[in-house]
Order: structure tokens, then C-alpha cells, then sequence
């Protein structure tokens, strides 16, 4: 990969630097960041660092400069325009340049794009965690032995640090647990629909022009994205690569303003969660909606907020609960990351996370209780599953219930008896 | 200071270490720790080594072993027995001891101590915020002289990762506000109070009949302890020294059952908060009962929890929440330093806390609402505080009510009016 090595011969593209945003002259040593991906997060990342430009110099000791933003398009007439560049090597190859943010999203071309400047020797920091759930491992290991940095605190939980606190705080522990609201998306549109008692779509549509969730929602409301976040953490945790797909991922689009009555009735809340649990020496994950209770504090997280639930075998419960998505606050957790680099260029901060796969243990052997509605009999309802606590809200020809614990290998089957009868929606218990 | 540079002559003490807790013999390298103090976070420390030892080990890359334990007692027949010094020169002319750990709490002997530690070229972890809130400034300064560290995450808010994330996370903000219940004594007594509707004194006897409460409660109850933490958070955050002194600090001795149930009323809860509020170049701190609402999500903290919410001019709102106290969940923030200074054995961490003293911004100048209490009649209190809100719930001869937005200043003025007329207890509204 020695082209990424090459003299830097961009003479053109270095005479527009050396000025920052307010088109002043920099006489002193600046650090010099590129940004590729001008979009949200990617601006509001250059808009932190122009903002609170003193304070970050002040805790680096050295002013930072955003020297190159990669994006395909022109910005014209956007003082952003004379740092626009259009190919990723100009940025690999400028010497001057120490640190990239990537913040374009995806795997391709976000990886070729991050190993072409790591191995120039540049550290990189990112929120994209379709990139480091997929290549973390391979990214954080080129980075040690280039002596520079990978880190990627916005990529989980936007500006809620908790990559950095599971890395250098919670170190005495063995994490036992981690449970995570760490998608705004459906935890906004789960908040609407307990409060105002809509339906799914209405609340999409609502979020969509917001802005809170995406054309094409598939990857918030499946719970893909849930799921690369909560495959991220438990790799940290564990040291080792888990790959997301190995993860049974349930969305929210199921979920009906009936399923908030039943919940209510027996005081709790349905949340989209993205679970870790230690099994032995390993982990057994899952992403699905819960039904919690008011004593969990994850209860209490609402609209566009996340949090992580972290257990630890001698901290006992924590949470980190912020801001878990938007452009500042996750451009927050890059700058946070930023300044983490600028205060180690030539030090490479460990992170464990080998390559080498960690076998999950089998979800279907955890034991759980299940919520489920049905229009079956009660004595169809036994049948299936036993002993059960009638749920009544009052909605004509159907019951609810919740079961006692079971593995959830067992609930496929106990649930397609049932399913044949009369329906049935099901929801874990938390 | 050159008396701790000594050479070590305590042969007759070192023929007892190279022995772990298990009586095993290392015949490796392993990283010698001390512990002063073995109290109840003292013990938990050394619990946690032994208990995770492996991942720990892991963690750093080398075993830690606890070569010596300062305290008066003997602990006799306790494993320990081994381990105990009853000099801390010992410890400091040990040149095998890297990192030592302080948890006797107080001032002094810890500060001398700690000092004597620091010049040997030690680095030291204490749990000790009334240390860290009088010597921090000193004791970080000695230890980046000596390229050491001096880490005191346990100080505020027990297991909590808060002052790591102040420093390495949330650096791309600048800290608006903290508000902090950081004091798990009074928030357990004041959770017991609200839901039982039990009065003070009752509840402050369980609280010690169960170890929460110490026999003399002064510093918990009276909000010392949280003014301590609140000053150590807001040097962080302002990188200068803040006097404790200098905040203005109500404890929770005159709280009533009768104040819950207005409290209730007008949906909110009585909680002990430790402010901290940027007012251009400097801070605003107090520590006081205040009513907060239920769309706070410090409401919602109860028992000996404690929770730090922190927001920046770009993060937003973020809150850390977890174990303030206890044996273990303090321990393992001791712990986690240990781990963070065993991986920067000869690398000092910045942390910024100037010695010069910050003055802080008049607290009677910043505006608040008030609840209040009392038996004068409507008009009187109309008089004094103007356009109020009434709560009635039901007390004979009293009536509740919340005032509009005044400042500080004017508050005891307006109190005092009323308070000659038929008594009053006033809370601060959040």
C-alpha cells in the first residue's frame, strides 16, 4: 500500500490551506483534519471545531485546522467550497493532514477510503457503525501497527461516551450485561405511540418528516441498526470479533398501539432493545422489542434519546443516556474523538478487538417470560402455554396474557400451536 | 523531599512478599500495587484484584499483585495479615511498588501521604474527595513533575465513569451545567421519605440501622459531601481550582413528609442536587434540596443511586447514572484506575486543574423559582413573593405555594418578611 506514501504533489490544492473558515491566515503550526462526508454529521464535525475552536485548542495545546473535506459535491458558494477535494488520495497523500473523520456511512467505499489513510499513517475517527461492526477488527489492528489511532465513539449511542468509559473505566470489571436503547429513530416513534395511543405508520410518516427517520426506514425499524451497534459493544467487551449477523434481530414494525394498552395495564413500556448477556466465556445477544418494567431506568428513556445499560460483576448497574442521535451530538463524540487523537498522534491507544470470531451462545436457550395477545380461548391459551396471567383492556374478542419462563427455543412452537387458533402477537418481557 | 528516595532497607518485610492472597509464589513480573487504608473500599480493592484478577491481568498485560496494605490494625488470621505495613515509608521506599492506592479518606494523614507517594514515583488512586477537593490541584501537579499519574475517579459519584468522560470524551463541548446527586446517603433517606411518607428523623435512623448513614450523618446530611464533588467536577470542567468553601451548600435536615406531599402534587420529587452552571468565564454552584419534575431524568434516581447529568453547548443533555457507593461499586473505579495507570506506568495523563483559584459567579444573582410553605394567610404571602401558584394538600392551617422566577438575593429578603408572619420552609424549584 506505498502509494498512500507518495510525495505530496497537490501544489494547487495546498495554496487554498492554511486559511481556516473565517479566511484568516494561520502563522502558527496548526494540526490539520480532513473531513470526508460533508453531509450531517461530517458538517456539524467542522462546525464544532470552528465554534469551540479555543477550548479544543486550549485541551489539545495546539490549534486544529480543517485542512480537506472529501465530498462529490461542490458546496458553491459555502465557505466550504476551497476545502472541497474530490479523491480520497489527495487526502492520503498530504503529509500535513494527521487526522481524517470519516463520516460518510457505509461499508464501501467508507473502508477503502479509512485503510488508505490509516496505513499513510493518519489517524482516523468515525460514526459509521456499519464500517466498524464489519471491519473494526481489521481497521483497529492496522492502526496498531501504524503506531496511530481508530476510534469510533459516535458510531455507537451518537454523543453518549461509552466506548471510551467500557475501555478505560469500567477495566476492573467483567461485564456481565449490556442492554441498550441505541436507536432515536424507534425509540421516538415507540415514545408517540405510548403517549398520543397512534398506530406505527402514523408515527413513521410523523418521524419521516421530521426528519428523524429515513426515506427508506428499513434498517431503524428492522433493528439492523440496533444490531451492529449492540455486535460493536459486545465485541469490545469480549475482545473479539461477533459478527452481527449471528444475531437474532427482531424490529419494530410489528408493534401495534394495542400492545401499548396491555403494557400500560401492567406498568410497563415497550422499547426496542439491543441485549448482551455474558454466558460463561462468551456472550448470547439478542435485538428485539421488550416489554419493561418502571423500575428499570431504561423505562424512563424517551423520544430521540438513548441509553446503555451496562452491568458489571462488581460496579453492579450503570447507564449512559444522552443524546443518541442528531448532527451535533454525534458530532460531539467525533470531535470528542478528534481531540483523543491530538493528545496521542504517536500512540497508539489499545483496544482490544481480535479477528479471530466469537462463537455467540445459543439465544434459543435463554429463558423468558412472553407477553402475547391472541383471539384463542383461554383454554387454546393453556394449552399452548401453561399457566399464564390474563391481561383484560378491553378490546373485544382478544385477550392478552404473559407466560412464565421459558426458552425461547420453546416459543416458536408453543406459539405456532397457538397462532393456528386465533392469532397471537408476541413481545418479550424484560 | 528527599527523604522518601531512600534506599529500601526493610528486608524483614520484603521476605514476605512475592506471595499473592493464595499463599502461591509469582515467579514472574507482576506489578506491584499498594493499597493504604484497609477500610471498607480499601478491602473491596483488593477484593477485585483477586476476584478478576485474570481479566484484569489480561487487561493490562501483566499480573497485579497487592505486595503491601497500610493500616493500624493487625488483622490477625485474616490473609492480609501478611501484607500489613504500619509505616508508609515503607510503601514509599518500596522502588518495587508502582502504583499505590489511597483509601482512608480525610485530609490528613492521606495528603501526606499521597504526596510522599507521588514524589517516589508512584502513581496513586484515591477514593478521597475531601482530599481531591483540597489538594487536588497540588497533588496533579506533583504528579505530572514526576511523569506519574494521580487518578480519582471514586471521588464523585462511587462506580460512575464521570471524570474520565469529562476528560476524554465530552472535549469537543463546553460544559453548560452539571447537577449531580452524588451523595447516596441522602438520596436513599430522601427515596424512603416519598414513598413511605416517613419523616426525617425515622428514616435517617434506618438509613444507619443498614449502614448507609454514618453514626455522625453531618457531612452526608448537611450536603458537605456533595459540596466537595460538585467543586472537584467544576475545576474539572473549568481546569482551575474551585474552593468548596465558596459554595453555597443546604443539606437535607429540614426536609419534612409534609414537603413530599406537595411535592407530589405538582408531580415532582425532593432531591439533593450539587449544581455547577457556566456563567461566562466562570461557574455558578450550589448544593441544595430542590423539587424536580418528572421529565428530569435525575426524578427518576432513587435509593443510594446516584446520577451526574452533564450538558454540553454541542452534546446536549447526557446523564451518567449508577452505584454511588458501596464496597464494590467504589472499589471498581479504584480499580479501573489502577488498570488505566498500570497501561501509563511512565506516562503522565493531562489533567488539566490549575492551582490558581477560580472565583465563581455570585450565586444570589441567578434566578429561581421557590416552593414554599406556610401558615400566614394569602395575602401575606402575596406581599412578599407576589403572583403565586397555591397547592393545597390539605394540612390544616397551611398553605403551599410556588413562586415566579426571582434571584437568589431577593429570596431571604421576601422569606424573612413571611416567615415572622407564620413561618416558612422554602425548596428551590428546578
Amino acid at each position: 500500500m506505498v502509494e498512500y506514501y507518495g510525495k505530496n504533489d497537490f501544489s494547487g490544492i495546498l495554496a487554498l490551506v492554511g486559511t481556516d473558515l473565517k479566511g484568516e491566515r494561520e502563522d502558527y503550526m496548526s494540526l490539520k483534519v480532513a473531513v470526508m462526508g460533508y453531509g450531517t454529521i461530517g458538517s456539524g464535525v467542522v462546525e464544532i471545531l470552528e465554534q469551540n475552536r479555543e477550548v479544543i485548542a486550549h485541551r489539545v495545546g495546539q490549534e486544529l485546522e480543517v485542512k480537506s473535506v472529501l465530498d462529490l459535491r461542490d458546496f458553491e458558494g459555502d465557505p466550504i467550497q476551497k476545502k472541497i477535494v474530490k479523491d480520497y488520495k489527495q487526502i492520503a497523500e498530504d503529509d500535513e493532514i494527521d487526522i481524517v473523520v470519516e463520516t460518510m456511512g457505509g461499508v464501501e467505499p467508507a473502508y477503502t477510503f479509512v485503510k488508505a489513510m490509516l496505513l499513510a499513517g493518519k489517524s482516523v475517527t468515525t460514526s459509521n457503525k456499519a464500517l466498524v461492526a464489519d471491519k473494526g477488527a481489521e481497521l483497529i489492528a492496522i492502526a496498531r501497527e501504524q503506531n496511530v489511532n481508530f476510534l469510533f465513539e459516535a458510531s455507537v449511542g451518537g454523543g453518549i461516551p461509552i466506548i471510551r468509559p467500557l475501555q478505560s473505566c469500567l477495566t476492573g470489571d467483567v461485564i456481565e450485561e449490556i442492554i441498550g436503547i441505541v436507536n432515536g429513530t424507534t425509540n421516538y416513534m415507540l415514545s408517540k405511540m405510548s403517549f398520543w395511543g397512534k398506530e406505527f405508520d402514523e408515527v413513521l410518516k410523523e418521524a419521516q418528516e421530521k426528519g428523524y427517520a429515513e426515506k427508506d426506514p428499513t434498517a431503524d425499524i428492522e433493528g439492523y441498526d440496533a444490531c451492529r451497534k449492540i455486535a460493536i459493544l459486545t465485541s469490545l467487551v469480549a475482545g473479539q470479533q461477533v459478527d452481527y449477523e449471528d444475531i437474532p434481530t427482531e424490529g419494530i414494525s410489528k408493534i401495534t398501539a394495542s400492545d401499548f394498552k396491555y403494557a400500560k395495564k401492567i406498568g410497563r413500556e415497550v422499547k426496542l432493545l439491543a441485549t448482551s448477556r455474558r454466558v460463561g466465556d462468551t456472550y448470547v445477544c439478542r435485538v428485539a422489542p421488550y416489554l419493561i418494567p418502571a423500575s428499570n431506568p431504561l423505562y424512563h428513556v424517551n423520544d430521540v434519546f438513548n441509553a446503555i445499560f451496562v452491568k458489571g460483576n462488581m460496579l453492579g448497574d450503570s447507564m449512559f443516556y444522552g443524546s443518541g442521535a442528531g448532527k451535533l451530538p454525534t458530532a460531539s463524540a467525533v470531535v470528542g474523538d478528534i481531540v483523543e487523537m491530538a493528545k496521542n498522534l504517536k500512540n497508539n491507544l489499545y483496544l482490544e478487538w481480535n479477528p479471530e470470531k466469537l462463537e455467540l451462545a445459543d439465544a434459543e436457550k435463554v429463558q423468558a417470560r412472553y407477553f402475547g395477545r391472541t383471539r384463542a380461548t383461554d383454554e387454546q391459551i393453556e394449552k399452548a402455554f401453561g399457566v399464564v396471567d390474563y391481561i383484560d383492556v378491553g378490546i373485544d374478542g382478544e385477550v392478552g396474557f404473559t407466560t412464565s419462563l421459558m426458552p425461547e427455543g420453546e416459543l416458536a412452537k408453543r406459539a405456532d400451536a397457538l397462532r393456528t387458533k386465533g392469532e397471537l402477537s408476541v413481545i418479550r418481557m424484560l
